[in-house]
């Protein structure tokens, strides 16, 4: 092993939940060599996960190697030391040594941190964070997750739990969140929980919501995020309310952010930040109304989708050439 | 001008809305060789303040030159430009080059940052925060306000107000702050607000608060934050609740903190933070609900009392000698 002077390429892993993903990307270069994404088999372990990943990166890799290795990894992660500590979603990662064993097989450097971070310096690098000291990327989809990009590098934090958005408490007499808070920004702007509560509210109130009803055929339980989105970009009152409580909870949460650390511009992506004109208003006014007046208020749409933390791994991986 | 070689030392200004401080000590020395503090005096504005503070400084150098000089302001300034932006207190700030103007006086280099900034850099190289890769300062008093020293350097933010932890949301339902939102950390956590807290329940409620009334003669105008943390060790009721919902408030400030930047440490620092064990056990237990399991908590109380601005002027001139 050790770095192979001839390459120029960089290997990059997305190791998500339901997703997986492998680039290959010259040093500098902006678009892939070659890039393959695969859905994560149902059922599938670490270790089917990890020797799928080996064979398709073999494969784009037609017997060239790699110069250095990154990793983004859909769970907590020891960043300094290469390992992953679990998944939520996947059983068997446990302590597994992810970096030195991909650095053993593929003769390369290998680093690895957890999706949010890697999604964040993806942005930073190739996004929507490019140029800014201080970068706050936030993405909103199932669950409320992000990371911070401050002079370049990902802050991580003591316990690697920086830039938990997720659970900044909006309102402290709020519904109780699985991480044992309440009113937590993810408890209330979530996908899933924003589609809850426009389904609690049509139970409540059958006089009202008459297209979201219509739209699923009055099986409530079908309403989705996406489904609140578009009735609400067609009037439907009670998506209305759903969609303009979770972005204002999440606007509270980054005008707190921005009191906190004063950032050059937020970055949110993820399935819900595509909620429509309405939605950005919204998360745009609360978070306007909660920072210090003479706090610049800029959230912006991520730029590279799906793709944040696999470019994010082509990032973390370029350190190891620093 | 120009650094004087022979010179080894550091001369340090603090400029507080109430109190003067020049100190002066040698380039790594832990006490000073010099310090001298005075009252502001009443109605004195900026010029007035400025020829004091020159007249001291050179009294305490007794004819040495300083090899670098470092400030402490009490308001915002633009710390790159060495300029100061303005005073809350005191007239005659707007748009002064404090840095240059030291700088031409004393001939060397001169570096300035506002007082929490410059509070947070004294803590972290002489007090409570040694050795953290990221630490938050607060310092609770008649207002609330703090700083992040992050791998070693204050951060600043894009305007200059990162660390404005007394304007974090608590409670988006909460009163109505100075700053335009709502149940800011400040609004619910500060001195003068505590107090008010206490007099307001006294108003409500006559059959409670019976110590805390008859500690100021029933004059419920004249008690003040101290008087609260004291009636509350003595078991008064309405004391109790006053500094248990400040300290929450505060808790819940710093868990959010917590949350979005997984500091090492924050240390505490002024008047509000000298309330007794109740205090800080409130305090601690809100910051922990309020952290995502896995954070650690780690609040301890600032070292440096008064003097955190003018070590930390210490420390920010000694960046110049890096």
């Amino acid at each position: 092993m050790g770095t192979d002077p001839a390459s120029d390429m960089i290997l990059a892993f997305d190791f998500g939940g339901t997703k997986l993903a492998v680039g290959v990307a010259s040093v500098g270069a902006t678009t892939w060599r070659r890039v393959v994404r695969v859905p994560r088999p149902a059922d599938s372990d670490a270790a089917d996960n990890y020797a799928q990943m080996i064979s398709l990166a073999r494969e784009i890799l037609a017997g060239r190697p790699p110069l250095v290795i990154g990793v983004s990894f859909g769970g907590p992660v020891d960043s300094a030391e290469g390992i992953v500590q679990k998944s939520f979603h996947v059983a068997g990662w446990e302590r597994m040594p992810l970096a030195a064993r991909l650095s053993a097989e593929f003769g390369a450097p290998a680093r690895i941190d957890n999706d949010g971070n890697a999604a964040a310096l993806g942005e930073y690098r190739f996004g929507a964070g490019q140029g800014c000291l201080g970068f706050l990327y936030v993405t909103v989809s199932t669950g409320v997750g992000g990371g911070w990009v401050l002079n370049g590098r990902v802050w991580r934090g003591r316990d690697g739990l920086a830039g938990e958005i997720g659970h900044v408490t909006v309102d402290p007499d709020g519904p109780e969140c699985l991480c044992g808070g309440r009113g937590c920004v993810e408890r209330l702007a979530s996908g899933p929980w924003m589609a809850r509560h426009a389904q609690d509210l049509l139970a409540r109130h059958p006089d009202r919501g008459t297209f979201l009803r219509a739209a699923v055929g009055n099986e409530l339980g079908l309403i989705d995020a996406r489904c609140v989105a578009l009735a609400a970009e067609q009037g439907d009152d009670v998506a209305q309310e759903a969609l303009d409580q979770a972005a204002h909870s999440l606007g509270v949460g980054l005008g707190n952010a921005l009191n906190l650390m004063n950032p050059d511009r937020i970055a949110l992506g993820g399935g819900v930040s595509g909620a429509g004109p309405r939605y950005w208003r919204a998360v745009r006014a609360a978070a306007t109304a909660t920072a210090m007046p003479g706090i610049s208020v800029e959230i912006v749409p991520a730029t590279l989708g799906d793709e944040a933390p696999l470019w994010g791994a082509v990032a973390l991986a370029s350190e190891a050439l620093d």
